[in-house]
């Protein structure tokens, strides 16, 4: 008797890839220009190979981190990553590598310090041919949609660039305003000044900030923008009364930890409330606490791989923007947790209820094979399967879409075949889950 | 070869529901009068179903929550719920509903669009009939004993009619007594009030209002009463010096928030005291957040979906508590989370130390198949199978009860069968603890 | 088709027991001295065993802990225990326990009261042969290495003897400092005086002390300690500026518990610093609350069985000790939890990026069949095998340590075989990583 498992992958194996979420870099649509080396293409941008490396006593001078491009020899880092590359054994790096080298790349070897060289040159003869160069790669991987993800500064030259050029791929910034709304951030005050700047709003008063804002949302829009997201390390949402004192303490930097995390708070409802007027979907990234290893942070900057988790209080973090949001019927949040004991505990009972909200994926460390088992395990029965966002893929590494969608697939269909053996439901109720697992319900949540 | 885990659900498939927990309405079985409607009986006391559907934009009101019976029509309720019913795959709901369809009212085809005014008519006719009068259900049910939930306050009307009807089904009360050990529930002081005058006691002065309590708790066992259910959504518990001076306030409405905290956590201690005397078994239902969705508690009240459950933290919680009642040789508490990264915490390891405990079974959006998986298995290799409270089924829908039974003897059959088949231990022992789960141990814990 | 964790386990069941960490008496390989009774060899050590029985009603006296040994009856006990095994169905003792009869003393019927008495004359026959002296067992066991744990004032007598005996089993200590850097801890003050004297250091100033804690550590490194240990219930690092004034408080008795936190905080970070220097391995078991049965603990003393874990902090808790020594490539600091939430949330994440981080085993209440499955599919996807630290089995039973790495390697296997049949990776990649994790990287990790 055929696995139903297999027969619902093999449904939904070749559909259009939906990307609703990620950090690909535009300027590679708009261009088009040919990537330059395997290594600059496929390890330097992926903070998940080097932190594993790390760990392991690799330096990141080694891996070429902070490294300026003149200095550093990419076959020597491929090579060093050939000799490391059992140590991602078990991971969902070594997955997606794995399914990028043979199926992207034709390769047919294993990587070891003796293929090394080989898959070297292999790798960077594609990348140096027509067919790889980056828009002709976005529809071999049959990308109906890929967002990235913008400061809400960002005057969009690659996205207009895009749109100008008559390409037809589909790609979308994402409004990320957390720079503008944390007076903590290193980056507020030069930000508020970049954002007066791009909207030509005053931006000295709570008004004209407000103003502005409004005015990079619809700017984000009218070029594709279908939703925001925004960072938090520790959830909280408030309404204060009088907003624009905080703002003035923060354009003065007379500002304490406390107000600014009070403000931050009140921000995330005012954009929620902005959300439920201009029907871009909100997204909360909610629990990493960045920059924890202090000595990397100072000499090689933000986001070397020592982001950690931490535990997330969604129930009374969220209170507050839900009392104002919860119920309207044009707001839709995404909330995306970095702690799995709140799947059951909270996220699938609050989205089994609240109408605006959507359960986002499994999110960073949590992307993988087991950790997708684990999400339909702690959040269906509860939630149900429409109040889920769908996938995404969240990645900078644009070479690892297709694997990333692929095991997200494969674990839909392991849980819906494990579902249909289980008589939950019978095989033609899988089969129309399983492509709505796969794109419609990302494509439907984030208004595609 | 069969699968032991078929072997194990034959045994225990067709023996007597014991339910020593739940939410039915004993008014069904005092008059044993005819339900009226499938809508009113089926969907609108199952706050499981109109959840779901608020989430994905169906409002209370056209579920017919909140309208006054003349104005709403039971059938297009039940059309619109047809319509809707996918939302559901996955859920337990889906399960329970679908073996209360086949086997309860011998409906052979899926509920749909098409099949709904059919399927209504069928159900209708059904208990249009004596066979379907509650007491003809509860004996075809097979359900040796069934426990309700009621006030402190609440005079018994329907269990002393039970009581003096001759009838043989044993339908018992629970006593539940949060309303008058919050000073912070709104109906505190009416309760109170309520308390003095069916006990005769002075609730004016502490001492009293001790008495009156253990007059009702007597009045409670005498109608067949073997336990007591507390909630919490924070827990804590201390020995006051001086609770006279805070149920002072407490009555003349001064208290604070804090002192009333103090005074609850008091009071559970009291009630664990007062169990070790008159045997009543303790439940302790903790961490449940009630009503966070404030726009439809001031519209709709209390039970409209909104109750989201928190982290709880079992070990500093309630440890006045053990130490007060904690070795007490005839004090029985059953712990009931909705915290489920407690199971292998805390509760597994205080069941397997304290004489008194023990872990109530997967409660509310825990109660399913997964979630009993999950709960056997983070709890049973430290706690082993004779410190859990086996199953209720906490209920106020009465045409589930067979379902949920089912969906645990299923879970119980699974879990054990595995471990035989991972040579934990043989068939004949599980064939020993299939019984023990399914139904003696709850007996047991709750000395029915 | 041979299950592929069949063959992975067939590789590694017999490989020689590499046990770094435990809590084994030093003196029975000193002296060589046959062991008494099986009651005192099996039952009394092992606090797994009493606490169970204690939750079923079982009093301490009747199991003989805290009766002086001329007035308890060991076959008693032996016989209370035969009539009360069941309790052990589905727990790891059960498992432990099984092993043990069937292998290790050649008992091929179960345990129950019928041959409590024959089983308990064949173990005593056992132990009174030379075959069953604790250096034969030890030899028998194929024991490459086996750490005690010891205080950090304890003179060493028994490994000097071990030494001195010229037998070349290797039995080596574990420096465990916490009574000397709790100012809490009621045996603070005699400890430190005991280090005064056992080091000759004048421990009256902070500088002394400092110099005697190096001193210690040096004197069991010398006897072939490879690591320390240390306990906290709550993580909590920080660096003073003046901890000489701290120590100063804690010497007069005058320091608060707050300071005290703040003093033993200060210290974690010192033995950190430490290891960077003198290549100690540190060792960091957090989150048991220990003696919460006050009752039992005034009675009986500590160890009795009511430790009891609570939530942990990782990421907060460790980054002071990080910050100092996170990036030092002589340190190894392994973790130990009792809270599962955080494999996946916080270790994963930590050990897959600081150099000095392993991953402890499953600990305690999670040394079990579904614990190890737990742990392999919640950390391995972010951590890699190469961040973990291999399998210790912790214990104070000697007879059961072969049972204890039998089950972690069955875990191994299971978990492997999986992985291979998931095509995560192939059998031979399988094949390698099976003896890594039943032996190798322990020994790696330990420096053994």
């Amino acid at each position: 008797m055929t696995n139903p498992a297999d027969t619902l992958y093999d449904d939904i194996r070749d559909l259009p890839i939906v990307s609703p979420h990620g950090h690909c870099d535009p300027a590679w649509f708009a261009s088009d220009a040919k990537w330059t080396t395997p290594t600059d293409l496929i390890l330097t941008p992926d903070h998940y190979l080097y932190r594993m490396l790390y760990s392991q006593g690799v330096s990141m001078q080694e891996m070429g981190i902070g490294v300026p491009a003149d200095q550093k020899d990419p076959r020597q880092i491929w090579r060093l990553f050939a000799a490391k590359y059992h140590l991602f054994l078990g991971t969902p790096s070594h997955t997606w590598l794995r399914y990028m080298f043979n199926n992207t790349f034709a390769i047919d070897q294993p990587l070891t310090p003796a293929s090394a060289d080989a898959i070297y040159d292999q790798i960077a003869a594609s990348l140096a041919s027509d067919a790889f160069r980056p828009r002709a790669v976005f529809e071999r991987f049959n990308i109906a949609a890929l967002a990235t993800t913008d400061a809400a500064t960002d005057p969009l030259v690659h996205h207009h660039a895009i749109a100008a050029s008559g390409w037809t791929g589909r790609v979308i910034p994402t409004f990320r305003p957390d720079a503008v709304l944390d007076p903590m951030d290193d980056r507020f005050a030069s930000s508020i000044s970049d954002l007066a700047q791009i909207t030509n709003c005053d931006t000295a008063t709570f008004e004209g900030y407000l103003q502005a804002l409004m005015a990079q949302r619809a700017a984000f829009a009218a070029l594709g923008a279908t939703a925001t997201d925004h960072a938090a390390e520790v959830l909280y949402t408030c309404w204060l009364d009088d907003p624009a004192t905080y703002y003035a303490k923060a354009l003065d930097g007379t500002i304490t930890r406390a107000e600014a995390a009070q403000f931050q708070g009140h921000m995330l409802v005012q954009m929620a409330r902005f959300s439920c007027d201009d029907g871009l979907v909100m997204q909360l990234h909610v629990g990493s606490k960045r920059n924890t290893n202090k000595a990397l942070f100072e000499s090689l900057g933000r986001d070397v791989g020592a982001d950690i988790p931490v535990a997330t209080d969604w129930v009374h973090g969220l209170q507050c923007l839900l009392d104002h949001c919860g119920n309207h019927p044009n707001f839709t949040l995404i909330l995306f947790t970095l702690d799995e004991a709140t799947y059951a505990r909270e996220l699938a009972p609050m989205a089994g209820h609240w109408p605006c909200l959507r359960i986002g994926p499994p999110w960073w460390f949590h992307d993988s094979a087991a950790g997708i088992a684990r999400y339909f395990d702690q959040v269906v029965e509860t939630a149900g399967y429409w109040n889920l966002a769908g996938f995404n893929d969240d990645t900078r590494a644009f070479m690892s879409i297709p694997a990333r969608h692929d095991v997200w697939r494969r674990g839909v269909a392991q849980h819906l075949g494990a579902q249909v053996q289980a008589k939950v439901f019978d095989l033609s109720d899988a089969r129309s889950l399983a492509p709505l697992l796969a794109t419609q319900i990302a494509a439907q949540t984030y208004r595609l």
